[in-house]
Formats: structure tokens, sequence, C-alpha cells
């Protein structure tokens, strides 16, 4: 049987997809949860300095969507075709860049860097960006999700982040009703309703 | 015959590992090089309103690394196991986050942010973090690159960046010696070196 850990936080952070394809898929893997002290003592031994980091029988795979896109690949949720797959990574790219965009209101909010924000100028104008190239999806999909083969890691990725920003931000997604539809939709997915109604309740 | 399109400007930038791969597998493909304006006029029609797009038999895969990877995967340049292709992802991705660290530095280069920058400040405490995390990688990896089994498309993307970069700072690699052999081994794998002689030169 092949051995998973996965290394991170207790929150959801860029984590939690990962944490959820191992439910979807009903795969066994050890959730290895650092605080910030283990983190540093653990930083000199870690490939990028970093976690996540998945270990697969021994080997190291850092990077929150290389991990993801690898789970999701050997549980069949990273598209069906060749095509199709490039697809989601291009969407779990366009989901890094608009993470990175918001970065300051993102880390701000949660206490990590000091910096005064404001939704009109630090979100909205990369969440109309963002929301509007995911709603052109959605109008093609010949599914509830975003490409037509079903639910995939960029679904879940996107969605994930979503609920972080609502807590923060509850009009977030007002005047995308479309967003709101796939939103639901990934939320009851039955296996993935299953597991977020047991998991530890975190602020991000 | 599959049928290729890949869109973008006429420097390397983002698209020269996809052009790189199609040489290096001897695939023919329509290089579709747009100016400002003719990128403007599309922007509109582009699943992300952005270059580069790759066009398979008509269908859009936007974002540079899913576009390379897709290649790559196609022509055996993506690692040769399911983890090593994710350690290779994961190197692409760091790149990404490189890549965004000296934004300022770069974009103020290549004269479209107007910032005053320097080495000392905006680029080097990027670089020195990133090329002892690739140094790590080459002095375990059982090839000249930087994982086991060969020749990557993280090689390239990172190598035709760090072309760009000691364009603008002749001392890039300095102290770096690894890094250095591995840049020569990169630049002189044959069929590379072939097309590199050929490609019109581009400050980026």
């Amino acid at each position: 049987m092949v051995s998973y850990k996965l290394t991170y936080f207790q929150s959801r952070g860029l984590a939690e997809v990962s944490r959820q394809l191992f439910h979807l898929a009903d795969v066994q893997f050890e959730n290895h949860v650092v605080d910030r002290d283990e983190f540093l003592r653990l930083k000199p031994s870690l490939p990028f300095g970093q976690v996540p980091l998945l270990t697969v029988d021994g080997v190291e795979i850092p990077q929150s969507l290389a991990v993801a896109r690898y789970l999701a690949r050997k549980f069949g949720f990273a598209g069906k075709t060749a095509e199709e797959e490039a697809i989601v990574d291009a969407l779990g790219d366009q989901f890094k860049d608009f993470y990175k965009e918001i970065h300051d209101y993102f880390y701000a909010k949660l206490g990590i860097i000091d910096v005064q924000v404001n939704e009109d100028t630090h979100l909205i104008p990369a969440r109309n960006n963002f929301l509007t190239i995911l709603t052109n999806f959605l109008q093609k999909s010949q599914s509830e999700f975003l490409v037509d083969s079903g639910l995939t890691y960029a679904d879940l990725i996107i969605i994930d982040n979503m609920t972080t920003l609502i807590g923060w931000y509850p009009d977030y997604l007002d005047g995308f009703d479309k967003i709101q539809k796939w939103r639901a939709s990934v939320l009851n997915f039955p296996k993935l309703k299953e597991y977020l109604e047991k998991r530890p309740l975190t602020p991000a």
C-alpha cells in the first residue's frame, strides 16, 4: 500500500484541496499538522523551505498545486482528456495569479502582514476579473462544474478559497449568480459534503 | 495530423519554452506572432484575456505553464514517473513564484513599468533563495538536469528566463558553480542548441 503523508498547518490554506482529494477517493493518509514552531524546525529540511509537502513512500513533493494535481490525476479529478487536463491546470494557474493579486488583502485579513486594506481597492477589481472568467467557463461547460467531465481539483481549490473570502466579506458573490450556483454544486457533491460536515472549523 | 497554433508576442517571454518543446520534438506548429495592437484586438476573445494561448485542433489552452506542461507530457519532457512529473511541476511552480518575486525588477527592465529598481534590493535576495534550492536538486540528481530522468520543461523555462536576467546583469551566476554547469548542459543539449542558433535574437 502506498504511504502518503501531508504536512501543513491546521488551517485549510494551501493544503485543503489535497485533503479533500484523499477523502473523495477514500484513500488513507497521514494528516501531519504542524504549528509555527514545528514548521520553523522542519524548514531547513524542506525541499523548498515551505509547506504543504506531500511525502509518497518517502518521495517528497512540494508546492500546493503540484501536490493537488498529482493526487487529482491519480484519483480521477484532473479532467478526462489531455486537453481537458491542460485546461484544468490553466484554471489552477489562473487561481494562483488571482491569489497573488489579492495577496495583501488575504494576508492582512489573516493578521500575517500589517497593511491597511479594504475590499474596494484590494479585492473587488481582482474578483471582478476572475469571477467573470469563471462565469464564461461555467456557461460553456456541459457539467455543473468548470469543465465538461465533472468535478476537478480546480473547482475544489477555487471554492475552498472562496469560503475564506466570503467569511471576511459576505457580499463577495453578489451579482455573480452562475458562481453561486456552481458553489452550491461543489459544496453539495455528496462525498465532499460528508467531509465538510466532519472537518474542524478554521477561518482560513 | 494534430494542428497546433501558439499565439504570443515576438519575445521569448512566457511562450519560449513551448516553442522549444515543439522543436525538440520535431513537431510542426503555427508560431502566431502578435504585436501589441493585434493582442489588444484579440484580448476580448481570449479565455483569460491573456497570451500565450495554445490552440490544439480548435481547443484553446491558456496559461504558460499549463501549455508547457501539456506539450512536455505529450513529447516526453515532463519526467518519467507520476512522482517525478509532480516534482517537475513543483519546480515549474517554484519558478513562477520566483518570477512574481522579481516582477518589479523584470518589468522595470523591460520598460513596462516605471519603477526605480536595483539588483541588490530587487533581484539578489530572490536569486539567492531560488538558485540555492535548484543547486540542492542538481546535487541530488542522477542526470545533468534537475531530475534523474533527464531534460524537462522545468530546466527549459528556468534557463530561458536566466538568459534574460544575465543579459541585464552579467554577474547573475557568480558563485553558483553548479548552476553554471547545469546551464551549459541545457544550452548544449543538441536539439536545443540547433534551435537556439536559428531563432531570432530578442532581449527577453
